[in-house]
């Protein structure tokens, strides 16, 4: 049985394993595959980018440690707990650290188009710093698309906002959004087709006979997030929306059971802050095992 | 008067800066150096080091956001803060991110000793896995330095675990460390003596007219930590050791004023924990600038 199993290769995962690794717990990091969302982004220069391969690089120094499959299900034993694994069976732990991360709920009128140039995405907030003096269309009335909003009025040249309610625009930030010069409301709108061009996007809006073309830089639509949160659902109560909620530390309410990154009620959507989750979790399944009296039986050596 | 200015340069204070800089904040890291505690480990090769060179790195591209100063103190003004440097004046801004960090409290027999390759230090959990089958001796009745005697009996032959009181055994870690079998406990003793001799070191510890002599390859002490607050006492109640409360998000509850890292409560002494809370304050700080609504006039460009 080894101390502590690691679910998931986005930020938090591999820096939990990062973390592991330097302190020689016996951990196993089953994932896919490593680098997460941030894996798109290595054709980019983004800190994210450079920070999942500084990891990768790290824990490809210890390959046994590493596990190329996905996690389907973890469940109590006796004392630690039995991760199911899609092509290496059951996996047993102390600990384990659910690092699964989030979902974007895919937007029908997105699908067959590639992104080109981060044209096309579901996180504004991402890519806001690309878009200085540029045309961009979000679509979504969530309080994240309102923070995209935000984060791309303060650098992009024009910012069409479509949103479907209009109860989204009563919240302080949906209120702050409308000061802005450069934002356009075009609320009661639906998305009704989204084309490429060459250096463009067309995207078309219609509320009952009124048909509009967007013609924009990028587009980026929130329709919402899911985590994956679903292998531990017989452990842990999620929040209504499928989020794992954790303490400061990474712990969740079950014993022995941590997690960290976007998979969390701490969710950020930051590689530097799912990072320091992971971490964080890492460190607390640590002295969990540690101290925990009953797990001492279970480990070997030093102990009476 | 610039968005955000972050003071300190360890991995807190650098990751806040360098989500900033990916964010095109304008924003003014005021610190001595850059890499905090992180400096004196650049000889060693942990993650820590390696993340510090690398947030250092994307910091010089931009020098004129970088002021090599020690701010004095943080004021509010109106709408914003200012930051007094002892060298440049006062600094303004509309939101402040204190990353200041913390110090241990000095050991005097330690006075004039040069630690050699880890071997004389003030954090037991930092360099526990260096330790593996070697004879350490830690001094202290922190909760922290029985963190570092777990995890040092995990690793280490034989912990020699000086402790002054009693009442530090009494709690959970503290009855679980004695369960270990290469844990030696010498409470009541006090350090009178330290030295270094060739490979070793040679610890004294007295109780009464009992003499000891340790001999030992490592020695950590721990008589408690103090977090650099004093700079925002003025502006936020700190806990009774001075570290600064934050929420989950890194914010005080001072409205525009944020902190992260080891001198806030959420306190792990973590480079990677610390950098992530450093991204996280930054973000949160970056949304307080953008959606407060009375900072609006402060700003120029696409606001009405």
């Amino acid at each position: 049985m080894r101390d502590v199993i690691i679910i998931g290769g986005g930020a938090a995962g591999l820096a939990a394993a990062v973390y592991a690794q330097e302190k020689q717990i016996d951990y196993l990091l089953v994932a896919p595959a490593l680098g997460g969302k941030t894996v798109p982004a290595t054709w980019g220069d983004g800190i994210g980018a450079t920070l999942a391969q500084l990891f990768a690089g790290r824990l490809a120094m210890a390959p046994h440690q590493l596990l190329a499959d996905r996690a389907l299900a973890v469940t109590c034993v006796d004392g630690g707990f039995t991760v199911q694994t899609e092509g290496h069976g059951p996996q047993q732990a102390l600990a384990v650290l659910v690092a699964t991360g989030v979902q974007a709920v895919q937007m029908p009128v997105f699908d067959g188009i590639a992104p080109l140039r981060y044209n096309l995405g579901y996180s504004a907030a991402t890519h806001a710093q690309r878009m200085a003096n540029k045309h961009v269309a979000v679509i979504g009335d969530t309080l994240r698309s309102l923070r995209g909003v935000h984060e791309l009025a303060a650098v992009a040249r024009r910012v069409f906002f479509v949103v479907q309610s209009a109860a989204a625009l009563a919240s302080p930030l949906g209120i702050a959004v409308q000061d802005y010069l450069n934002v356009e409301l075009l609320d009661g709108y639906h998305v009704t087709g989204v084309e490429q061009a060459p250096g463009t996007v067309v995207v078309q809006i219609t509320r009952g006979s009124t048909v509009q073309q967007l013609v924009v830089d990028a587009v980026f639509a929130d329709l919402g997030l899911r985590p994956d949160s679903a292998l531990v659902r017989s452990l842990v109560q999620t929040d209504l929306n499928g989020f794992i909620p954790v303490d400061e530390t990474g712990a969740t309410a079950q014993p022995g059971l941590f997690a960290a990154g976007d998979v969390t009620t701490a969710f950020a959507e930051q590689v530097l802050v799912a990072a320091g989750q992971g971490a964080r979790a890492a460190q607390s399944a640590y002295q969990y095992v540690l101290a925990h009296p009953s797990l001492r039986a279970l480990k070997g050596a030093n102990y009476d």
